[in-house]
C-alpha cells in the first residue's frame, strides 16, 4: 500500500456501470524523507468508501487487492482507500498526527 | 486508476482473437501540478467501449481489474477506459472542465 | 498495454516446462513524443505466438492478462504480444505505418 | 520481492474491516550498490505478522501474492513481509548480517 | 519478464511457511543498450528452482504469474526465475552467450 493525500475528485457521467454511485478521489502519494512527510511522484484516482475528505492522509491499496475491499467486489477498480491515517511514527518520532 | 488523455489509436490486423472488434486507443497519463493538469510520464494502449474520442480526458484502470469491465471478460487486456471525465476539482479549484 | 519494438530473442535450454516451445522475444517499449515514435525506458521479455519478427512494432499486454491469450493459459508468462501494429494515428497524423 | 527496512508504522482507527488488528508497517526499499546496501526509491505500507521491528531488514512481497500469506487471505493488502533477513551475500561478500 | 543477473542470496530463518526450503536469490535487472547488455535500475528477490548460480543471466517472471511455476503454487512469491539464458540475439548480433 502507499501513503497518499486526498487532493481532489473526478466527476464523470459516462462511466462503467460498476462505478455508479462510487466516489473517485484524486490522491497524491507521499513519502517520508529526513523525518518529514513530503509529496512523492505518483498521482492516482482511487475509490473511497471510508469518507476521506480533501486534505486527509490515507492508505491506498492497488491492483487486484483493491477488489477485496467489501464494497468493491466485481468493480473494475485498481485502487481503493483502505484506511484514514491518524498517526505515522518513523525513526522514533511522530511524523504525522491528524489534527 | 490514472487520469489520461486520448491522443490516438492503433490499427492492427493480426491480433489475439479476443481483441477482434475492440478499439485500441493511445492514452497519455496526466497529473495535477500547481493546480494545472499537465502531461505525465506514462503512455499506454487502452481498450475503450465508452466512446472516448481524441482529446478526451478519461480514467483508465490497469491490471486484472481491466478485465472486470463488462465487455472485457476473458480479453487479454491490461488497461481499459472506465470513465469519461466531466470535471476535476483539486485544491478548491476546478482543474478541468469538459467543453 | 504498451507499444514496443521487437529487438531480439532469448535462447534458453533450462527453463520452466510451461515455456517449452514458446518464443521469448526481447521488446523495447516505445512512446510518442512531438508526433514521433521514440524508444522508451522499458525493456521486456515477451512471449509471442503471432509471428512477430525483429523490427516489428507490436502491442504487449502485461501481468495476469498475459495468461488470457489463447496459447498462454497456465503458462508463467507476464508479458505477451497481442497485436502486430499496422498503423498508429495520433494528433491527426500518421505516426507509424508498417512498410 | 524486494529488500526493505522497517522504518515506522501507521496508526488508523477508521479502516477496511479486513485490516482490523493487523499491523501496518512503513518500509523503505533497499538495493545493493558497489557491495553496499543503500536506501532505494520506493516506500511502502506493508502488513506484517512475523514480528518485524523498526530497523529490521525484511523481504516484502507485493500484489495478489501478498494475499497468499497464511494470515492475509481475503484481506485487501497488496504488500506483506514474508521474511526477516538474517544475512545477504552478494559478489562473494556478506553485504548484510543481522546483529 | 525481465532479463536479470543473479548477484547474491538472502538467508532468513523467520519466514512465511510457504517459503520453507525455497531459495531466495538477489537478481539485478539488465537491459540492452547500443548492443551491450548493461545493468538496469531494478533489483529484486526472486525464487529459483532451476539451479541458477551467482553470475548467471536468467529470465524472471513477476506478479501472479510467478505462482504459475510448477513448484510455486500457493506460495506468496511475486518473482520467479523461469529460464537460464544461453544466448541473447539483438540487432543481428549475439549480445550475450553463456560461457
Amino acid at each position: 500500500m502507499i501513503i497518499a493525500k486526498v487532493i481532489g475528485k473526478v466527476v464523470a457521467t459516462v462511466k462503467d456501470p460498476g462505478f455508479e454511485g462510487k466516489k473517485l478521489t484524486v490522491v497524491h502519494a507521499h513519502v517520508i524523507k529526513d523525518g518529514q512527510l513530503i509529496p512523492g511522484q505518483t498521482m492516482l484516482i482511487a475509490n473511497d468508501d471510508l469518507g476521506a475528505g480533501e486534505g486527509d492522509l490515507v492508505v491506498v491499496t492497488q491492483g487486484s487487492s483493491a477488489r477485496m475491499a467489501p464494497t468493491m467486489k466485481n468493480c473494475a477498480t485498481d485502487a481503493v482507500v483502505i484506511a484514514l491515517i491518524d498517526r505515522i511514527d518513523a525513526g522514533g518520532r511522530v511524523v504525522f498526527r491528524k489534527t
